[in-house]
């Protein structure tokens, strides 16, 4: 049996290598995915993740995480929880339970502290003065204080041939309190099932919630689609339903990976990600939708990864 | 166009039957909904919704609800909100909102505050004395402290052919602060598409949401079968998927409702419900399910309806 994993945006290459890692030598899925989203929750520059992520309105970073095990459907996830290092094993430490396994606010903090996870302030000295800066933008500028939300989702294929999923995500920048995505919410921004793959998401949770599709793509691979097929037919067919629908369509990108390796994303706004299978290393790539309903994807230049590298820790002033 | 209404549980008539007389007016799905939904929400002696629904493990009641517009797909919802008298009216005007429109916790409360939502104590004296009663048991006959977990889920077709739905719950009793189940989740506990029909749950929402049980309903609508067979394939392979897989299965039942006033319902336990169209007066019903996986739906009996307002009411010592 093969291994694989794939996770959403740049960001998700040095978790996701150290994933690989655990996978190619036998490690389980569930692992592998604990290890890599906790890497990007650690990091302190990537503004919407865990430490170093963004705040609401009110200048505090909440955080929402969701886990899958595609094996027996466990599903444990937070939203709203604060002063917590890692999320995401929060998540996965709930999907033991049969009940009370999603956590919201406070009791989501409290779980936290009652099972000894680190707890830890999130707010940066970076990110708070990232969110000074556009209090007075906002005020001056008359800019929409709403920015910037890109969840890590990561998932996993090991090679007892387990599947899982995880997500993490400080949400929105400038949200209102108590205000989550898809993040945490099942169907929606993660699923897994091992015996056809999983699928994640990032964007703006509040409208891809509206299509479900995480599900809507395990689903399509389930009928015989390749990931790169699921992914192409489930986004671009919702968001052309969600334009009719509903007027108007934030940015969203979705991938998925199969029990076999494969793997596929589709995404309406420019995209990056990484993956890894048994045969090709990790490597980060960058797409993009075209006319057609597909996806372009093609692997990152030297020339964005510098850019990116830069902007990341370029000074706020 | 022709009108209809279903909801879940005997406790959903009183207000269905409210809703009804706006439909049979010409009046709107959504108010038909918050209408109906705020009924069951505010009489006391329904033990899992709104006032005098049963508190989590600290004695405080915590409530979700959630609203789907199946016309332009807006979603509202709340989770762990305390101390609204009306938490669907909350996660219907949440639903008007692009971003922002699902709030968890202490952020949920404010927001109902901010925007001059009814704040109201929703723990009852009756309420205090189960809880009371409860632990006591639990302590004494080492029973398992979860018990109840009876969502209304409401959905509407208008005579301008809407769909809308909705739903509210204080959840599972005893649950641990801040637990939320699928009442608030999209796709998981309700979905709504006005081309197609809609669809909301009850029960264990910790395994009703691994299935993405609502979504799935209405997509299978959507492929052309009826309410009946789309709740009955969707809930009944799912429960065989999740023995084989999770090995346990909780207690769970859909209400579904198409376009053309064609209803379903499918149970894997005794649940009652509520139906009304345009043909037929707003009645109740109850359901078992079947060895071959369909479901048996008979009228209620007044021996039924007479124990039932009994057991609600009856003293608690």
């Amino acid at each position: 049996m093969t291994y694989a994993m794939i996770g959403t945006w740049r960001m998700a290459y040095e978790g996701l290598s150290k994933g690989m890692d655990l996978l190619s030598e036998g490690g389980k899925s569930a692992d592998a995915i604990e290890t890599a989203v906790k890497e990007v929750e650690n990091y302190p520059f990537f503004k919407s993740v865990g430490y170093g992520g963004l705040p609401n309105a009110n200048g505090l970073v909440e955080m929402d995480a969701g886990f899958m095990n595609g094996d027996t459907f466990e599903v444990g996830a937070v939203m709203g929880i604060s002063d917590v290092k890692n999320p995401i094993a929060v998540a996965r430490s709930l999907s033991h339970e049969h009940y009370n396994s999603v956590l919201v606010g406070a009791g989501a903090s409290q779980y936290a502290t009652l099972n000894n996870f680190e707890r830890k302030n999130m707010l940066t000295e970076r990110a708070h003065k990232i969110w000074e800066k556009r209090k007075q933008e906002i005020v001056e500028k008359n800019l929409s204080p709403y920015d910037g939300h890109d969840t890590v989702g990561m998932i996993s294929l090991d090679q007892m041939g387990s599947i899982a999923v995880g997500t993490s995500t400080s949400g929105l920048f400038m949200k209102k309190p108590g205000r989550t995505g898809d993040t945490a919410l099942v169907g929606d921004g993660f699923y897994a099932d091992s015996e056809i793959g999983g699928a994640a998401a990032t964007g703006l949770g509040e409208d891809i919630m509206k299509g479900c599709l995480c599900y809507e793509i395990v689903r399509l691979m389930g009928i015989g689609l390749t990931p790169q097929k699921a992914c192409d037919q489930a986004v671009y067919s919702f968001t052309k339903k969600l334009e009719q629908r509903y007027g108007k369509i934030g940015e969203f990108s979705l991938v998925a990976l199969d029990k076999d390796g494969n793997w596929g994303v589709a995404t309406n706004v420019e995209f990056t990600f990484a993956v890894g299978t048994e045969q090709d290393k990790p490597a980060i790539f960058i797409a993009h939708p075209t006319d057609n309903d597909k996806t372009k994807i093609e692997p990152i230049t030297q020339e964005w990864l510098d850019a990116y590298s830069k902007r990341i820790k370029a000074p706020i002033d």
